[in-house]
């Protein structure tokens, strides 16, 4: 094919992607084809001559990636993989429709799509993700491409994502800003001022190329440039229009979000002509070239060596996870550690120590941070534990409700969670991580109590076929259990109990360790209690708490250092909703924390053994 | 006195504020003197010649504003405000005591302290609210100082922010970051690539100038120069050492947030000589100058004309809402309404048209759009309405989160909750959002089902002495209420009621439409039901729910547009957790949710009046 025949098709191409984005939007009634037409010349030169990849075999390992960080514009991405075979070009039409997965945003439950977006500023975060595993892990030739919004770049990730890109030097990472000018409401505040874009990029250590972007000639030269540029990313430029070719419409506000309308019809006609369907020879889709070696990970992964305390010396949860993964680590090559300059906080760096190639510093950039560990974690070949204190993982929040929504299996360690850490005051304790993580459909959220239990939580969470969540502690904790303990998901444990029990004490962490201080001045009193150690706070073992509250006279205190809503209270609360004759109490943090002593807070804020017997007291 | 003096007596000023960080962080065991160290110059000449406040009153509304954003170099910061005349130098002993205000981390819980800080790069946003507000609303001449750690700029939330204060022209900012090459855990990432950090502050706009940090000649001309450039901020980049000026430590790595121990007398006693105590005498700090109008604000603000609905169209609480803000606008001048490029979604479109001096448009960047709100209502001056979508105001958990310990007052509004927008699909639903508000202590979080009470949900947020949430909805409702209704926080309203009711249901929004639609079903049936809208999900309101439940055979239903975990349902079991007798029943979203119609996502996710009437009958 000469190259005049290449650059008419993909012409022809980004046409045919308009037709279908204005078809399936009208057939939806719903949906942002302007958005999809500034960048349809960017997708057909990407899918119809760039990509190397196989429509069949979407998540085929040795693929070229592909991000859509703009994830308002999925029906001309859908477009895409239709036109390229993934499946038929009449179930566009099926766009947003309840029974379809063909959904408003992209996500995974379609096999081409690894990652939802939806949420701006994202998909460049995943993208580093993937490039990175794919320079460093797989050390593969596969490259990444990532189209963004001019919007979407107003958002903070996008920058820890591009420093965070050039500094790891992935230069098989290369993103397209689709710079249409306008945004949802307002033009974007940038507009089509291309060499503020370029001075920005540029300082940030990319490869920065500017072009028309509805110019496949240009398009197709700026790709050609990136592959060929040698450590370091390369970011496209590319200045568009808003509902390109769609006349009356280009470069208008107030066309965001809406399909065209009774406009609709004379604007087919004339991309129908330029298309021409009868003469329409699909340009030849590019063959996978690179090489990827096969995951073997074994059916299940044990730590390398069991836990090993001798239950004298007090251990941190902290401490004992970076230990559990560091024997993780050693049971299997696919496990990935992640943190944001806190390592020596987290104790992830036991990890780091010992794998230095497996470890991503991804200094402090938590949104950034979480992104590339569920970009690693595509395609099921690496397994990624992210670390931060649990405070500052919220600050990702946006990108872990979006993590779910992509079905990640990330693991995240929250470290120094409640007031118990003292000192550092309010601004360092996570008081509200249960409440946030407990929404994450089919999480498992640990709460290990003590360091055995921790090295298992750990344990269990790299088996775990989903998204994990571990909270650990800052002080260092007694131990509880004998180094061969068995733990198990939604199973807690009964540390304390007699058959004259009175009450049932449910707690985690720091406050379990009270409890049982509580339960000894209680039975000073005549008053045996039974506690129990929740260890999933999602899932909630209610068969176990139940059981024990009834034969407990229905008296159930809960007592966590956390605040009020949304934790193990209130988990628990909501396991036994449907239960009459139980009474429960609950003892949390209520309002801002501030500095001092651990054992000082746990005091002011009422949740300490003192307050815990008198809880029971008032109970009984 | 002569400039010589001058200097001379800022180099001994910042010695003896690096002898109080070693002192006070000796005593309190705990802290990070080496981080302070290197920021020594920048206080000394920033509190004692540049800055224009009143140590006496350090809230003066025209006095120059300073933050923090490294916070956790808060012994300096309290050292400056001690030699400057705040409080007692002794004091600076009490430092993380429990019962002192001296924090590990700056809070206003201490009268010189405008916003928490100590979760990283969060002060120039702070900072940029401060600064809009005084160019643009207080129209005066005070000037906003900030001060960042090289590690925080990693953070995307500082590159928001310095988009923001180009865009904004924020002349009247300077920011000044601490390059001290060091991490926690590591090098930051630019170690003392100045020229890097110069290029980068460049393109985002900003003045940047390079200086030698420890220098205080250099400092003095560059803050000289940054408060003589116009239509542009300044960022003084000083280039300095961590631990600067402690022999044996400066500069090396491992010195991250410890006390020198015993390496402080050495290092006390060399500073103690360069200070020269006996014959110091402490610069004068500069007089306030700038002006500033008094606000004055009605005891309560009313909204201009109380809600106006004939009951027979159905409207959008987001629309209301944006309807009550115009409304508000008109009756007070101070409140100011913000919006990330939804504002044509949220409706603060209709303040922003009504008022556009009064409103910020800040772009796709939501983690600086609620600092910006956090900046602006400080010194309880303004009243700061934040807008987007509510799945996208989770981007700021971890500002909100801070704002709670700045004990800010900031309203923020999160529209399109829950399943029941429909087909944008789960990357736009929040349905976490009550989970993560319901934590923030003391925040009222309002969940109007009409538009007559999402109109007094506004007022009451206006008049509320705290943070307030409050959830719109995308969909239309019917009116429920009369125009002259009365709503209070924490009131709940009985719908729908009879005497044989044999079942009570708490919902909100979408949910309470369809437990109408429920209960004229089960009529049919012959059960009559009683129906609350909760109004307000924080403070829940036991006393009429338990009451209601009381009545209706103790058997309660929660119905809600939102996940399992940590909402409305979560917040009524915890309500009535004390409570034996009452069987709880709760509906709500289970999982990751689909692009569809509202109705059909309501019925797939189990949340519609038919599973509502089948929940009652199940009950029963």
């Amino acid at each position: 094919m000469s190259s005049t025949d290449t650059v008419t098709g993909l012409e022809r191409m980004a046409n045919l992607l308009r037709i279908h984005s204005i078809e399936s939007t009208q057939e939806s009634n719903s949906g942002h084809p302007t958005s999809c037409a500034s960048m349809a010349e960017i997708i057909s030169v990407l899918f119809f001559n760039v990509m190397h990849y196989d429509p069949k075999d979407p998540r085929n390992p040795a693929a070229d990636r592909f991000v859509l960080s703009k994830g308002h514009c999925a029906p001309i991405l859908y477009a895409a993989w239709a036109e390229a075979g993934a499946f038929p070009v009449a179930d566009l039409k099926n766009l947003r429709k309840i029974d379809s997965d063909l959904e408003g945003h992209p996500t995974p439950r379609l096999n081409f799509i690894d990652v939802a977006t939806g949420s701006l500023g994202q998909g460049l975060g995943f993208s580093c993700g993937m490039a990175y595993a794919g320079k460093y892990f797989d050390k593969s030739d596969y490259r990444v491409y990532c189209v963004l919004g001019d919007g979407e770049t107003s958002e903070g990730s996008v920058w820890e994502s591009f420093a965070f890109a050039s500094f790891y030097k992935l230069d098989n990472l290369c993103a397209i800003i689709d710079v249409n000018r306008l945004g949802q409401s307002d033009p974007a505040p940038l507009q089509h001022h291309m060499e503020t874009y370029q001075k920005r990029v540029d300082a940030f250590g990319w490869h920065a190329i500017v072009v028309n972007g509805q110019d496949v000639n240009e398009l197709l030269a700026a790709f050609k440039e990136a592959s060929e540029t040698k450590d370091k990313p390369t970011c496209i430029l590319a200045k568009t229009f808003k509902g390109a070719g769609f006349k009356g419409i280009e470069n208008e506000l107030d066309w965001h979000g809406k399909p065209l309308g009774d406009k609709a019809p004379e604007i087919l006609a004339t991309l129908k002509k330029l298309v021409n369907e009868e003469t329409f020879v699909r340009p030849q889709i590019p063959k996978i070239v690179a090489k990827v070696s096969e995951i073997k990970k074994d059916k299940e992964i044990k730590l390398s060596s069991p836990p090993n305390y001798d239950g004298k010396k007090e251990i941190a949860t902290r401490l004992a996870h970076g230990t559990a993964l560091e024997k993780l680590g050693k049971a299997c090559e696919y496990v990935i550690g992640l943190d944001g300059d806190t390592k020596n906080s987290t104790y992830s760096i036991k990890f780091r120590d010992a794998f230095p190639k497996r470890f991503v510093e991804c200094y402090i950039a938590e949104q950034n941070m979480v992104q590339v560990a569920i970009g690693i974690a595509t395609r099921q070949r690496y397994i990624s534990f992210v670390h931060t204190f649990a405070a500052f993982l919220l600050r990702a929040a946006d990108q872990i409700r979006m993590g779910a929504i992509s079905f990640t299996r990330v693991k995240y360690i929250g470290s120094h969670a409640g007031v118990s850490i003292g000192e550092d005051g309010p601004s360092q304790m996570a008081l509200e991580d249960f409440a946030f993580f407990r929404t994450v459909p089919h999480i498992v959220c640990f709460y290990p109590s003590d360091a055995v239990s921790a090295e298992r939580a750990v344990e269990l969470a790299a088996n775990y076929d989903g998204a994990v969540y571990i909270r650990t502690s800052r002080p260092n904790f007694p131990i509880l259990y004998k180094n061969d303990e068995v733990f198990q998901i939604g199973k807690a444990k009964i540390i304390v109990e007699s058959s004259a029990d009175v009450c049932t004490i449910v707690a985690g962490g720091v406050t379990l360790h009270e409890a049982v201080k509580a339960s000894e001045k209680l039975k000073g009193l005549g008053k045996a209690v039974r506690i129990i150690d929740a260890f999933t706070v999602k899932p909630i073992d209610r068969d176990t708490i139940l059981k024990s509250v009834n034969a407990t006279h229905g008296r159930l205190l809960i007592v966590e250092d956390h605040y009020l809503e949304g934790g193990l209270g209130e988990a628990v609360m909501a396991a036994l909703a449907d239960q009459t004759d139980i009474k429960i109490a609950h003892l949390a943090v209520q309002e801002v924390a501030r500095s001092g002593k651990p054992a000082e807070l746990l005091s002011k804020y009422g949740i300490d053994a003192e307050h815990i017997a008198n809880a029971v007291e008032k109970l009984l």
